[in-house]
């Protein structure tokens, strides 16, 4: 599976709020300073870190919305393996527009390339199994597209991309609602064809309810693998099944081995490290 | 040192913003059809984590926006120690606004609470010492401001905001320059009287010919403590001293032993865990 | 079912927009000059043809974004049945005020009113039968959000929301794909697990096909009734069954005699005539 | 008379909006899953309806700002009469952009074309005589400037665009005023010289009145054409006649034929409905 | 004549802009560190010059959007005359707000009184004779609404808000054009009827042919006082008359009293000097 | 000393704001009636007064924005000396664009050339001295970061961009905090290591003390020459000296020779009357 990149219409706001940012009222006054105009600079994009690059034309759109006539040559686009010392991309052009654009750049692509490895990683973890690795709402403000598309270049697969594109009806909304029947029903009812409801359940009692009322998958929270395993096995098809709750890298693969269609990991997208990709200066 | 708060002004585009980056286009599907639009819920914002609150604010306005009538009571303020089970603020009100601002308050209150309790964690480390702990520009696009004053909740200083506000001089300056000597004479000629200018130096030699000229600080890249204590030592109060190079908890005391006054640290901002905080529901 | 209300958080903007629209860089110059500042008005929103209510938030947010000493009493909120005559809402004050908002409120309670009506009368003539009526994409530039929730407003089930929240794949995929296999294959494997898949047939044949591939729903376009009859039966409940092309109020039963679940129109969003609600003033 | 285009900086961040509003959060899933990134598409926007063409240049902006690789080639400029089949544009290059676009491209130029389409005909059926049709402030939200451009298309005349731009005074503002003669004059005293009054008028008596005291323009409304026909007598070229209330294609010529200078038609904006033009695809 | 206050709605974006402007990433960090965040003010803005209030609700919201607490009691509203050491309001509450709105408040009250004093000045100064002044084009970026609403409160009269509102047929045009006559008359034919045509003309001859075609206003640029006199004149009130060409408090009155209706003035929106009005602060 | 051009980002957003402000809803309604759409024209910028150019970047990004086919052949760019009738730029392409975009790329360039002449004009007046002009926080809303570049065009040196860039301790600062000496140490304590601590001080005590405490510069406020003098001497460097206080280029020399480091001057960016520049226009 391939990521396809976004349209430049979805990035550039998002690349020029963070050009603003960093630029402040004044600009780049160090490089100004310093620099000569017309100074030429040659540079590489140089993984510190083994990963998964992602964010690539964010940073290329850093680049050139501070200059139009720095020139991009990609080497390992989105999706790349990537081992210390591999080059990204060459960056070419006038020196005061690759200085400046530096920092915006690699913020980008150290972020989500962060967020590809992390889940690139969970995936291989699990790759004898069947589940994929998906993600929640927890994101940085503002930047929710843009982290479950890193997501995806990694490998996982995107749960709801907001309050209003699937139904989850979480322990609270069961509560509220007097029962997983009228919640289930009450959603049912309310919502377009093309919309699945997902019923999170701590018990298999809840889950034996769920599945007599029907519904399109059930949020197994919080359960031990030999828990999961029952559930998958009453489910028997008849929903998709998706396991959390504080899943790591070393308890991932006894997930997976449970059977459960999906694992859904927060801090794929709160809490990932940045990967560490450089900006190489070679002289001109 | 105590954080004031950000002017609401500055807090509210944000916080629209996510608002809205989570309603999508359809709103709150789930809790539009589950829960009675008269039904009323108190709940409370409770730490799963020791740490350092950071962001109510953004939280408060998260709720207060999607529902005026949902009331607050502040229980620990930004900055307040955290032990597991604490309670942050009470949240009381109609139950729909509750559960549809849920998730974007804690995620800014999570993220900002993360990067408030890791900068704790590392000031608490240097204590006896006097160097402060600072960040870098190596932050999420578009939260900037934001996590730059969850860094002061957490009892560290800021570095620069922006390209804009101080001068620092980098190894690709001073090359492109042709010597730390021009590099620092063209910017103390190009800047106004209340813009200072720091220098990254490798070496104690360049440290000495920066000294020699004249400048605010010092950037003391990738040093081992004991050629750190030396610079410092060559320093003697000439200029502010700054350490930087993949600082961990573990390495950060070593370091301020050495005697500078700043310790700088860009994973505080790119890549602090969020700090596990949740909404718990009270029936009603 | 009901529509809830959306956010204020989502209409805000939308109804700010609006008004700046029309008081361009002068404002109300009519009303400045010849009403008094001090002058108050009763007014009351009326309507002139039967109908259903749709868009009053709207209305009212245009009055207190321009005044927010004009109190509004609501009579008959979204989704009340209205007839000639019948008063929405009573808005009282500051006769500046009313007269400034009344053209951009009534655009807004105008619009929406007449697709909440427009969708009214196509549910209640296929009422016998189980088919709902649903939307399009084909809405008005920034207007979809809006639109849709008059849909809703009419007793109408909310179609696809944009290009990213379901799948459907048109007969230009399934060419380009080369068959419809590999269409509905490709789309599988590349979605999230709560993304469902509708497909536009125009043949029998072509909804064996899928059926024996296994999709969510089809999309069953331009059939006439007997043939959608034959593909209702079919189907046999494995799949979600929509019928489109030109529906009119007149068409419209006979196709939902034919067991489809859904009809799908366009032109409730994008051709509706507005309904006639005038804001009539008494002396004050 | 011709409409001169609108500049791109008015066009492009209302293309940039409906394409954001489209495209959501994770872009054109389907067409980015079936469609492989090489291949491309030519295709034509053809003519289902009679008609006349308006908003091409929306439409091309959709299909560059998603792929600036997209090559259009203009066959019927805005302003251009259309016979089914007819083609508008061929529009050919990398097929998933011209496919995310459609939808966006689409509504622009079938909205606009409407409303173009029903001011052509009513122009026509008022031909003879040389009454100029304009239309009102009831426009739909944000489209204002567009819906009124459209109208210039179709050969309409344009009234007030906004509250700022020309005085419109109404019943109620006489009533408030008390009289038609306050009324008017604290407008000529308010207003700048460059800002023409006109005055809406129901009976002979007031327009009587209006003309002794001195008025640029005047809105005789809901009129029957005998006493349309004895106002314009009345006013003898000293005031611009205008007539409005509810006016068909119908009853338009025999309004025209009173002799008044312009007939407003509201509808021609808020209720036009869409001109069938569709997206063609040819092999490649 | 009285300004009527622009809408908030108009007024609250571009004190939002300035705020953030001013606040910049961190937010007053003067007052944060040296205020405590209990003490109180009470201030007055205090007029240092004689001249006339404008912008008062600009500096209002300044105060309130930083910190609604604050309270205002207004003395003297747009439009008062001041002599120095006149109160122009009360402004009272939080220190720490009101020292961080202080500046931006200023910057709006001291521009735009600038303007109205400036204004007022040259009102004066022809008033024995019947000249308006008016304004140009000639504003600061982002300012129109503004500066033409202060150019009102100083008792000016608006010209053209913008390119839209009205025609002006110049130099340029008419030599483009080939003459008067043809930019006359497709300027007629192509524009709605509420709008206003007026030209520009150099000599008496151009004058001559212009009235001989119709014309709703002249600008009679550059004209010394007794050529003024003729065209006024010639004109004998069949067209508005407008003298413009670096006018000064010193030639206006000779200018008004040539007879013309209106006297254009660019330098009082573009280069006005501010209005001294400072903010006393009293102990609390 | 030369200003940096700033990055084209930051420049786009305040010209398509201002073309936008000026194009209105109908666009430029005079030239496209009256001028072919297939006209070219031929015009050059062209100086009416002696000065110096700032703001160039802008007006072509004015032009340009709206008609990407105008050529622009820039001779005097930004800091080049203007006597009457010298051409800054030829401007040519189609004529249309070329008068609609007119305005605006005046109203930019007239308004920052104004501020970098008046600039020019003091710092030449000073130049003997070593005192580097500088500016303040008055200036107009939303053109801080351009009004503060064209006064380094002027050869001006920028004081702080805003209240979040270096500490300014004003007279109610001290007031409120007691005294000088809590005020410089709660702004110490507080601020980042990179933000420099300015002080205002009215007497020479007050100056003795802050000196005695530490203070990065210090600002001494309306103190007549020979006061002035003293305090310089009482500094003896420890501080960087700025002097303030309605100073003009009569009295600027006289101040500048009591060896201030600094002389800050309000009105630069708040009052500097618009450099005349002119469009010449040329048949083609």
């Amino acid at each position: 599976m391939t990521a396809s990149p976004l349209p430049r219409v979805m990035l550039e706001p998002v690349v020029r709020a963070a050009l603003l940012e960093d630029l402040g009222r004044a600009g780049d006054i160090t490089t100004d300073a310093i620099v000569p105009a017309g100074q030429r600079a040659t540079t590489a994009l140089v993984a510190r870190q083994p990963g998964v690059v992602a964010g690539l034309d964010l940073a290329i759109l850093a680049f050139q919305l501070i200059e139009p006539a720095i020139a991009i040559r990609v080497e390992r686009p989105d999706g790349s393996a990537l081992q210390p010392g591999d080059v990204v991309a060459e960056i070419s052009g006038p020196a005061r527009g690759v200085l400046t654009a530096e920092r915006v750049a690699l913020n980008f692509l150290g972020h989500l390339s962060g967020i590809a490895s992390a889940t690139a990683a969970i995936v291989a973890a699990v790759r004898p199994h069947k589940a994929r690795i998906t993600c929640t709402r927890k994101t940085m403000p503002g930047m929710r597209a843009l982290q479950k598309y890193a997501l995806r270049v990694g490998g996982g697969s995107n749960h709801r991309f907001g309050l209003d594109d699937a139904v989850l009806i979480k322990d609270n909304h069961v509560a509220i609602a007097g029962g997983i029947r009228p919640a289930l029903e009450r959603a049912r009812d309310a919502v377009g064809h093309l919309v699945k409801i997902e019923l999170e359940v701590d018990t298999l009692a809840q889950l034996e309810e769920a599945l007599s009322i029907g519904v399109d998958a059930v949020l197994l929270d919080n359960m031990a693998p030999p828990m999961l395993r029952e559930a998958v096995g009453m489910v028997a098809g008849r929903a998709i099944t998706e396991a959390s709750g504080r899943v790591t890298p070393a308890t991932a693969p006894a997930i997976a081995a449970t059977g459960v269609d999906l694992i859904s990991i927060g801090w794929l997208t709160h809490s990932s490290a940045v990967l560490d990709i450089g900006l190489d200066y070679k002289a001109e």
